[in-house]
Order: structure tokens, then C-alpha cells, then sequence
């Protein structure tokens, strides 16, 4: 699943496999928390309360992988001394996985809020638009995290670009149930659930987009957090010419 | 500020002021957080527009703040490859910045919501509540301040159970702000952004707690994170004891 052809440089066969692992592991990980998102969202849109139960129940093991990785980091780091690139590897695994666990929570909170909505009439707006949304954020982190595996920073800058359309998604989603709460208060309670299920999605674009900005400080050295994609995309053009 | 008893004990000078510098760097990140959501409350319970603005123009601080911390970390673990407790520090690090800058965006999104009520009756229910829940959760971020400069467990786990209670207020505010919805339809817009503003305060509780779990996390080499408070608290005890 990853690509170890960027990793196996070391002498040490052994330091080669505990990094290769390290990475199958967070793959393994992401796998779950898509899992979870995929349960949570047919939850949500077609009212399946057994998977919608399902994603609640395995909140664990996503917790349990987290805390894992994040020792096996530690011993890594102690143990190995990594310098360079493998340092930044660690940096973008220890930074990956809190990121992925946060995903699992917000999957686990449309879950509940699914449960909550059972009975809806899912013809009913803004159901199409929750599966747009919920579509598009599962595209963004299967996309983040197929940038991972192969460390494509490139690849990593698209999927980050698309938290945009997520991003404008969720506010016509927000003003249509705003609207709907103002023409009718019975429709309050339902309203928030929805409202919540959104907010969720969104976060778990914007968090999609945090594992590809990791992806693209691995590959290229460069912190960019808190720099606009115009910007991303401007310096790894440079970084191409140089 | 930092308490360096606890941080100098290496044979290299230099090492030491590198830890002790990273220790204050961090304790400087907070105080500017905790300075924005003061002032993001200011805005908040008593419609000063000026610190509303100051907090929103003061984000690119916070950022900046923790890019170079990040980068300082990075540096501490290439150069001086720390092993046990200063290793655990680092990480300690690394994780408290990234639930500081995070603390900081919540303390935005409260003071542009502000923005949006300053013609607000702030006699009005729920702003009281509001005011308990921002009290509440400046006295969590400070504490898990103070217990991060001292790396004082039993302040931490102290620190952590007050978020019990700031999720009590916070459901309290939710369910009045709901009511209000179905009670009168042209309080939606005044409750939606009132309940935006809850939730960042929450959520300021949640993650004032993750930084008393990395506390824990440094002095006693256990990730209590997903860990009860009960349970948390018994492993201290039991640390005690040995």
C-alpha cells in the first residue's frame, strides 16, 4: 500500500522495516476512520441504524491506533535518532494520526446524529445536499490520504484545493436550514441534528486538508500551515524549477 | 515563568537554555491565547467591538508562534536527539502548540461572532450563561497553563475534571438557545450565532484538557488520552504509591 521505495535508504534493514511499518500502520488507521465515515454517512442518508451503531462501537480501536503509533514514534525517536527526512516523516506521522483520530470523532458524531434521524423523510431538502457534502469530504480523505502513502506533495495540494468546494457546500447547507428553522419552528430540533451532521463534514475537510499540508512539509521541508493554496502551489513551482 | 528545576539537568549549558527557551516560548504562545479569548469574551459579554477586531488582526501571531516552535522542537530533535523525559517534553510540545493555535481559532470564531451582536440586549438570557461558560473555560486554559510550567499532574487531572462542568453549562446554554428557536422565529440568527460562540467555548474546554493529558502524559510516561478521569486519576494514585 505505501510506496517503500522512498523510505528504504538506511543500511539498517531492520530502522527500514520499522519505518515501513510505522506507515502500513497509519494506512491501516485511515482505512478504519474511511470505514467509519462511509458507515456514518449511510447512517445519515438512508436512515442504517446498524451502521450507524457500528461506527460508535468502533471508536476504540481508532483511539487504540492512535495511542500505538504515537509510541511506536516515541520509540523511533529515541531508538533510532532519525535526522532529515525520516525526522520529518515521524513529525508528519505523529501530526497525521491526531488528525485521523479527530476524523473518527467527527464521523462518530454524524453517526449519533443519524440515530437521531431515523425517521426522517430523507426526500426531504437538505438530505441531497448532506450526501453531496458528505461525498466530497470522503473523496478529500481518501485523497489525503493516497497523498500520504505515496508522499505526493502535488497530489496533497489538489485534495487541499478541494476543501474549498466542501468549504462553500456547507454554507448553502447552513442557509437553507437556517431558513427552514425561520419558516417553521417544528422543524428546530431537526434542524440542529442536520446542522451538527454538517458542521462534522466540514471539519472533516478541513482536517483532510491539515494531513496534505503534513504531506507537503514532508516532501519539501516547508511548514505550511497558515499559507493560502495560491501560495502552496506557488512554492512548489519553485521548488520544481530549482 | 517555567519552573527549569525540573529541565536542567544536562551537562551541556546550552541544552538546558534550549529547553528552557522552547519551555518559555510555549508559556508566551499561551498568554497571547489567553489574552485573545479575554478579550474574545470582552466582545462577547459587553460588545467591545475594539478587542473583538484585536483578536481577529492578532491571529497571525498565534500562527507564527507556533510555526517556530514546531521548528524549534524539530531542530531540539535532530541535534540533541532527546532520550526519556526530555524526549516526552518535546512531545509534549509539539502536541500543547497545535491545541493552543486551535484554542486560538475558537477565540476568533467567538469575537466574530461577537461582531455580529454588538447591538445585542445583553440582559438577554443566555448572555449570563455565556459569561459563566467563557469564565469557566479562561480558568481551565489558565490552569493548563500553570500545570504545563510546572508539569504538575495532580493540577492537570484537577484542571481536566473542571471540563465536566463546562460541558454541563454549555448542554444548559444549547437546550435554552433551542427553545428560544421554537418560541420566537426571528431569534434564530441572534441564536445561531450565540450558539457558534458555545460551542468554540466548549471546545476550548475539550482542548485545555488535552493539554492536561500531555502533562500527565510527560511526568508519568502514560497517554491518558481516551482515558477516564476516574481512571486517570487512579493511575497517579498508584504512581504515588510505588
Amino acid at each position: 500500500m505505501v510506496d517503500e521505495k522512498r523510505f528504504t535508504q538506511h543500511i539498517s534493514r531492520q530502522y527500514n522495516e520499522e519505518l515501513a511499518r510505522i506507515l502500513n500502520r497509519v494506512m491501516r488507521m485511515g482505512g478504519l476512520v474511511e470505514q467509519q465515515l462511509a458507515d456514518a454517512l449511510l447512517a445519515l442518508t438512508q436512515g442504517d441504524s446498524v451502521r450507524g451503531e457500528r461506527v460508535v462501537a468502533s471508536d476504540y480501536e481508532v483511539n487504540a491506533a492512535e495511542v500505538e503509533l504515537d509510541e511506536e514514534c516515541i520509540y523511533i525517536l529515541a531508538r533510532r535518532q532519525p535526522a532529515a527526512s525520516d525526522l520529518r516523516l515521524i513529525m508528519a506521522v505523529i501530526k497525521t494520526i491526531t488528525d485521523l483520530e479527530r476524523i473518527g470523532d467527527e464521523a462518530e458524531r454524524v453517526a449519533s446524529m443519524a440515530l437521531h434521524l431515523l425517521d426522517e423523510d430523507r426526500r426531504r431538502s437538505p438530505m441531497a445536499q448532506m450526501q453531496a457534502l458528505g461525498r466530497q469530504v470522503r473523496h478529500m480523505l481518501a485523497g489525503a490520504l493516497d497523498a500520504f502513502a505515496r508522499m505526493d506533495a502535488e497530489k496533497a495540494v489538489q485534495v487541499a484545493e478541494q476543501d474549498i468546494e466542501a468549504d462553500r457546500q456547507y454554507e448553502g447547507i447552513m442557509r437553507e436550514l437556517i431558513n427552514a428553522m425561520m419558516d417553521d419552528v417544528v422543524a428546530v430540533p431537526r434542524a440542529m441534528d442536520i446542522i451538527w451532521s454538517a458542521r462534522a463534514l466540514e471539519r472533516i475537510g478541513d482536517r483532510s486538508r491539515n494531513i496534505c499540508e503534513y504531506v507537503v512539509y514532508f516532501v519539501h521541508g516547508k511548514n505550511v500551515r497558515h499559507t493560502s493554496l495560491a501560495q502552496m502551489a506557488k512554492e512548489l513551482a519553485d521548488d520544481r524549477r530549482k
